[in-house]
């Protein structure tokens, strides 16, 4: 490709609110361009990077037994109203009617599609199992979209959809995708993490997300430092470590308290003790029966919602509770007691930290008094006790090993089981099994979002002068550089070898500019990439100069000897 | 690949509002499934069809100079406006608006998205030419989608657009890609017309389709009995023969008529005279500002509407009159004179053919009066002449030395003309020339449906027992099917060949189903069309049967000698 003809040249200075190094440097070298926000053309040259991870990705699939397939983009409501997932607020879900009154969905994702295409089909446990999957684009009516390629409204996905007798079936494929993902990523050139994480917007049990380790990323989760240990934020556990069990149990007592003792804070410096030996309650509302949940828990630690609602079964239904509800139990915020309400339907929760406290401070505080010496399971216990916390780095590792260390991630992929999630909602998603009955099916689904995966490659893989691309998915090979090509003899040298290069295979992006000097041609190769450069002027004489992208070392040789590395004979 | 786990197979029946041979066969062997009306799945079969036209396109794109590149799905609407195509009837326009109150159309042609994008560079004339095109979904709201593949509301098209300094650049361009489509169509095994044709709604002076002959085509056209002719039927030229040279000019009278004669037929009857030696007078009134067109022409022959608006530069805005219309120039259907109303702001047209006829009866009927011997140029002139009549079988070839055959197809692509509609419509659709101006650039623009190719390659090759892949684009190269695999010496024998084709880099569907009778499998593969057969059966002993899916020829050959023909060495 010759580059005065390229459509989609460098330009030098990013754009004001562009904040994210992957974002800026795919602008500036011509890889992409907005047209609204978080909807992206990509230009020639991402094109081209795009393809090559969609081959690299199809490769994999298709290795994996998986069979491509496609669905249309606009979804009959029909299906999503089926699910109950058109009233879902976990993808911001876009419609759209025909002239005629048919109703649309532009989904996120296509779950519903898929099992309606099976569903046609009189399937036995013969045809079972098979995995289909499709390059489809996906729609997100994020309120904000910024980031570039990482956070956008509009995207082509890779999602796969599996269907299986049974659940040991499924978890055959369920380990084939994490297997064939882990080989796509390492071919595309990323180093990444496997994350289990919560699965809760797509109704199975458990999921895995692929995260490539970023400042910018917006998954977080938790390693132990000796590895033997990995979970997201929204599903992290942790040792608890028991605070003070040389200490004696005390009587409980109710004590005065000064009045400015109010918060957690001035418990702290009233007491001078540590946070961990507080009693703090935490209150939700379900958002469809009203229904007022108080979590009491350790002072130190936060409430994970969705451990919570995963231990209550009310997965994405419960709010924080707002001051109105807190005064609906007879309570105000900050004076919320761990025990007592007997007149209101509440459901009180013990967050497993109660244990590992002697002689808790609080739980029954009210204006100037509160309750000391106050012993989980003596003088109060809950039904319901489980581990609601969040992860803290620091923490000790499930196994006691080994200390948690937090990392921030940029989710490319991920794998998720469904069960009969699916299957049970929407009608006649049956097999006929072996004996002759009538079955619903087991599935998993697995996406890779195309877009991030090509911005995160550039979001790890960048110096201060431009992108530095892995081989595999770089948009050419080769960059040759023609300088002096009003010399019209290093013009036609430079000719020859644009030739040459192309005849033995290699993809080549030609600086054929003229009147367009060095200094201009080396900032564009560098901002570009691409791993190989090839440097024809009036200096290098009959050889050509040879150097990668990563490097410093410029080498000078024949146009032989250049061909033959890059050839890698 | 196993059939035995393909997802989506054969059924034995169509469903019973299948009309086309296409729908029926894509439906019957596994490779489309309807989701809604005129939105489709593609299964795994279908699927590596389509991908393989994908290739072919894309190869011969790439190989023209063309750039692969892409856009969003979601159109901003202000986009639409800008050139106001969003009021055009011309595509049906659904359009969608996200949570913010953005408005966005999905579109059924992408010219504004790809003007929006290029302008956003600052383009000298050293950049172009260049020519982008996408794979991309296109949407069109029609009120009826029916005929599987070949008529849809949801499709990916092949676009590309070509930028130019000018209309001289990119005539070679239009040159370049009617050859690129050419190779396209022949590789994907198409035997093709390239038909002149009307370009109304895209704003261009001419364009051409790509049309391959079949009754079930939308497309009429006219070609030559020599050849040397071809053309749509919206712009189909031909020589108007003089119908009574000979006839000496009478002068002009009123004469008495009886008060049946009322139509044209009447007049035939009457008069005992051909209806090409009558007047014909047709009314159209401009849809925006309520102006009346009267058209006369030689009574045997059609108004063609695309002619009229093109010579009245009204193109898209002629309705036909009503007989409200008629009655407010102070006429009535029936009795339109070839002249008068003054008092109206009525404009005539003549069409050519006025000039063929002496003599000619009507142009003033009254209720039992008419003219006779009415010449056009001494009895009455309208100021504006052309030719703005259908061509029919029959007539003579514009050139006058051979005739006009009527052909019906599908259109399978188009390239069009598009000068600087776009660009002088759109704000900054400039480039800076070598002369330091900025002008606005001269594009074209070119079309593959390629869901429509894939069907129209069904339509036009396929037997009563199924479809019949060209090798290039069969979803398979090889159907190999194993018969009586109950007894494992064959079972192992299949499995084998099977292995060995696939280490061959030969596709290979395999029939490994157990329990389904020969007949059956043999019905399967004649209906799924895979180019080559091979059998293994307890009749085949150590060889294999091989046959092509068009021929009866079976062979008994060693798998050596098979491997050999199938490998073409």
């Amino acid at each position: 490709m010759r580059y005065s003809k390229l459509f989609g040249k460098t330009v030098r200075e990013p754009l004001k609110d562009m904040t994210q190094d992957s974002h800026k440097l795919l602008y500036q070298a011509g890889y992409i361009r907005e047209s609204t926000a978080g909807r992206y053309y990509l230009l020639p040259l991402g094109q081209r990077v795009f393809d090559k991870i969609v081959k690299i990705v199809e490769e994999e699939m298709d290795k994996s037994g998986a069979q491509k397939m496609s669905a249309p983009v606009l979804h009959p409501i029909e299906l999503w109203e089926e699910t109950n997932r058109d009233k879902s607020g976990g993808y911001e879900l876009m419609t759209v009617e025909d002239r005629r009154g048919a109703k649309f969905a532009l989904g996120g994702t296509a779950e519903e599609m898929f099992v309606d295409v099976v569903r046609r089909f009189q399937l036995t446990y013969k045809d079972m199992p098979f995995n289909v999957y499709q390059m489809g684009y996906k729609f997100r009516d994020e309120l904000r979209a910024r980031g570039g390629l990482l956070r956008v409204r509009e995207f082509i996905m890779k999602d796969a959809y599996s269907f299986h007798t049974d659940d040991q079936d499924f978890k055959k494929e369920y380990e084939n995708m994490r297997d064939t993902y882990s080989k796509i990523y390492t071919r595309v050139g990323l180093k990444f993490d496997i994350v289990p994480a919560d699965n809760g917007y797509f109704g199975g049990e458990y999921c895995h997300e692929f995260v490539v380790e970023s400042e910018v990323g917006e998954s977080k989760y938790f390693v132990s430092e000796d590895g033997s240990y990995i979970g997201h934020e929204d599903v992290a556990e942790f040792k608890l470590e028991e605070v003070n069990p040389e200490e004696e149990l005390k009587p409980m007592e109710i004590v005065e308290q000064p009045e400015w003792v109010k918060t957690m804070e001035d418990n702290i410096k009233n007491y001078k003790l540590p946070a961990e030996r507080f009693l703090k309650n935490v209150v939700y509302k379900n958002r469809v029966d009203g229904k007022i949940y108080i979590v009491t828990i350790r002072g130190d630690l936060q409430v994970n919602k969705n451990k919570l609602e995963k231990l209550l079964n009310l997965v994405g239904l419960l709010d924080d509770a707002t001051a109105e509800d807190i005064n609906s139990i007879g309570s105000k915020p900050g004076w919320v007691h761990s025990w007592g309400y007997e007149n209101f339907d509440v459901t009180f929760i013990a967050d497993n930290s109660l244990k590992t406290v002697n002689n808790f401070i609080g739980g029954q505080k009210e204006e100037t008094t509160d309750s000391i010496n106050v012993n989980y399971g003596r003088d109060f216990k809950h039904e319901i006790e489980g581990d609601v916390a969040h992860a803290q780095s620091g923490f000790l590792s499930p196994d006691g090993k080994s200390k948690l260390i937090e990392k921030k991630g940029i989710e490319v992929g991920n794998i998720f089981q469904l069960g009969q999630h699916y299957s049970k909602k929407m009608q006649d998603a049956v097999f006929v099994d072996s004996d002759g009955k009538s079955k619903e099916f087991f599935m998993g689904c697995y996406g890779i979002g195309l877009g991030r995966t090509l911005a995160t490659i550039v979001e790890v893989s960048h110096d201060e002068k431009g992108i530095i691309w892995p081989e595999s998915v770089a948009p050419y090979q080769v960059h040759l550089l023609g300088l002096n090509l009003e010399d019209s003899d290093i013009k036609t040298k430079a000719e020859d070898i644009y030739k040459t290069l192309i005849e033995k295979g290699i993809e080549v992006l030609f600086d054929d500019r003229e009147g367009v000097n060095p200094g201009s041609k080396f900032a564009d190769a560098d901002l570009i990439g691409i791993p190989w450069r090839i440097v024809i002027s009036k200096r290098t004489g009959d050889g050509v100069e040879l150097k990668r992208r990563e490097s410093d070392q410029n080498q000078t040789l024949s146009i032989e000897n250049a061909l033959s590395q890059l050839l890698g004979e």
